[in-house]
């Protein structure tokens, strides 16, 4: 399999996963101390990243949570967010620009600033209140304070099966569901890989990564045109646009929205002859040992192993290097 | 000038500003009351108008506004919607199906709800706890309910002047931007006629709008494919995909989040020979009367002048009557 090293992949989801004793640490001082607003803030992927934390929270806390964008932040602003405010952040290279900033007014308001800054050497993990520096697996980190946020608030009392299951099997999982992908990742994208344009709809917390495989990977790396839309959105006015021909790809998850992704779903076949269903129900065998009731929790991780696969045979095929970028970071903007 | 009648469009501009008295009469009451949370709800272009509600109110107000579609309302909700929260929403046929279940369940919660639902003998109107029903007008009907809340709260001083500058100019202002534009408009109508994908960006109030225009507009009613990015967001992706030939339109208004459009349109000539910038400050002198630091409440009314015309044009240009639909409401879904 291209690009594909098992032993490191599980590793590194295992060593996120190892940082749960310090994540508790870090939320039981925010939770202990009190706090009037959760604020998940990113930008681009961050700011993907932080519209699945909210929504993974929203249905399930009275705890204040909210999701904003860094540059929105730094203009708009929020009255409301104060020196008990607590901002929650990623990065991986610790200086983006709009970060930098929105981390900057929070530290002049007063508020305390939680980050996950992949270069430990990076100004902006100095400018943490607290800070977390281990690379990669964004949603993973999020979706972990998450969690123990909500355990601490006495809204998820299933916190330690969840956990244990997690740390037993949810590397090994992913690893498994990537490996019995890779047939379906290569003819993907030898069918898609010319495409002029490409939909994909999602819903939950499938939809910040929904946005995010478009924007970030497709766009950016493969330089493929996308449009993403949420499941329920497609419905008001995206539907117009799609005939036989069209490229759409529906990402089905297992929480709560999935009945608006299915809705999308059973649709679509009635006016559209070039769908794609990736539907994480479908690698249930490969999860097993992570109880059905916590799968939405991951439903985006083992989509994002799928899509990997599409990637991995699309820089392939196109031969373009996908670390290869035209404008972003190499022009003054 | 085609589809223009200039009396009747300002007949229906001053109905919907004359209708402050009921506005005040019912925020006064729920102010009054009290409530623990504002939610704008909406979905397709109700949610659209939500969004730019909340967004001009959140830079503002230290009163608790959300936005949330109605389906992730019906499917994810949100405990900490309550008895004492209120719901605004705004419905022109008052039978959407994902409106009519999200009052149900509003009212199941015991919420108040707010809805402005143009049809007055439609069942939701009557599972309003307060309804005005009055056509069109949706965002001034919305930013009438926005302001009043915000002068009760303290935090709109010059709320008297703004009304009595609203009253006295809005209408003909907007009458006079139609008009000016209308050159613009068929110039661009026939330029982008036959896009096979046009890109629109905008920011703050305008993001709203923004995505309302390309999807209820061009995809929707004019069946050509569009994608709307923020201002912001443009940079971390999308901007890849962008070359010489690409149509892009930036929508800049005059809120506090106009430095992230400005940054688009001071971008774009580097790399794209084919962006139109649609300024609300190129209307300034059909907008006397009305103070500039009142316009960017505004600015969506003032782009949507604009691109009344390339409708109007683009329908007769494609030979495409904008009231067809192909699937919406037209098959089961």
């Amino acid at each position: 399999m291209i690009k594909f090293d098992e032993q490191k992949q599980i590793e590194s989801v295992n060593g996120a996963l190892a940082l749960r004793g310090e994540i508790e640490r870090i939320v039981d001082e925010i939770y202990d101390t009190g706090f009037d607003g959760i604020y998940w803030i990113g930008i681009g992927g961050t700011y993907a990243s932080a519209m699945q934390a909210e929504v993974y929270m929203r249905g399930k806390t009275k705890l204040p949570v909210y999701v904003d964008n860094a540059a929105q932040f730094i203009t708009t602003g929020n009255p409301r967010f104060t020196d008990k405010s607590v901002m929650i952040i990623s990065s991986v290279t610790g200086n983006t620009v709009e970060m930098v900033k929105a981390v900057e007014k929070a530290n002049a308001i007063g508020a305390r600033v939680f980050g996950f800054i992949d270069k430990a050497e990076a100004n902006l993990a100095k400018m943490c209140s607290y800070c977390i520096s281990y690379p990669a697996n964004e949603q993973l980190k999020f979706f972990m304070t998450a969690n123990r946020l909500m355990y601490r608030n006495g809204e998820f009392p299933e916190y330690d099966r969840y956990n244990k299951e997690m740390e037993a099997h949810l590397a090994q999982a992913l690893a498994d569901v990537e490996k019995a992908a890779d047939g379906f990742g290569k003819e993907f994208a030898m069918k898609h890989c010319e495409d002029p344009i490409h939909y994909f709809v999602g819903a939950g917390v499938q939809w910040g990564s929904t946005y995010s495989y478009a924007m970030c990977y497709w766009e950016e790396q493969h330089w493929i045109r996308t449009k993403s839309i949420t499941a329920e959105e497609f419905f008001h006015g995206m539907l117009e646009i799609v005939d036989k021909n069209t490229a759409v790809t529906v990402f089905l998850g297992e929480d709560e929205q999935r009945p608006l992704a299915e809705r999308v779903a059973a649709f679509l076949p009635k006016i559209c002859g070039n769908y794609t269903l990736i539907d994480t129900k479908d690698y249930a065998k490969h999860l097993e040992g992570i109880s059905p009731e916590f799968r939405g929790s991951i439903s985006h991780l083992v989509t994002h192993a799928v899509t990997q696969r599409i990637d991995a045979h699309m820089e392939l095929i196109n031969r373009h290097p996908v670390d290869i970028r035209r404008y972003y970071r190499r022009l003054d903007y």
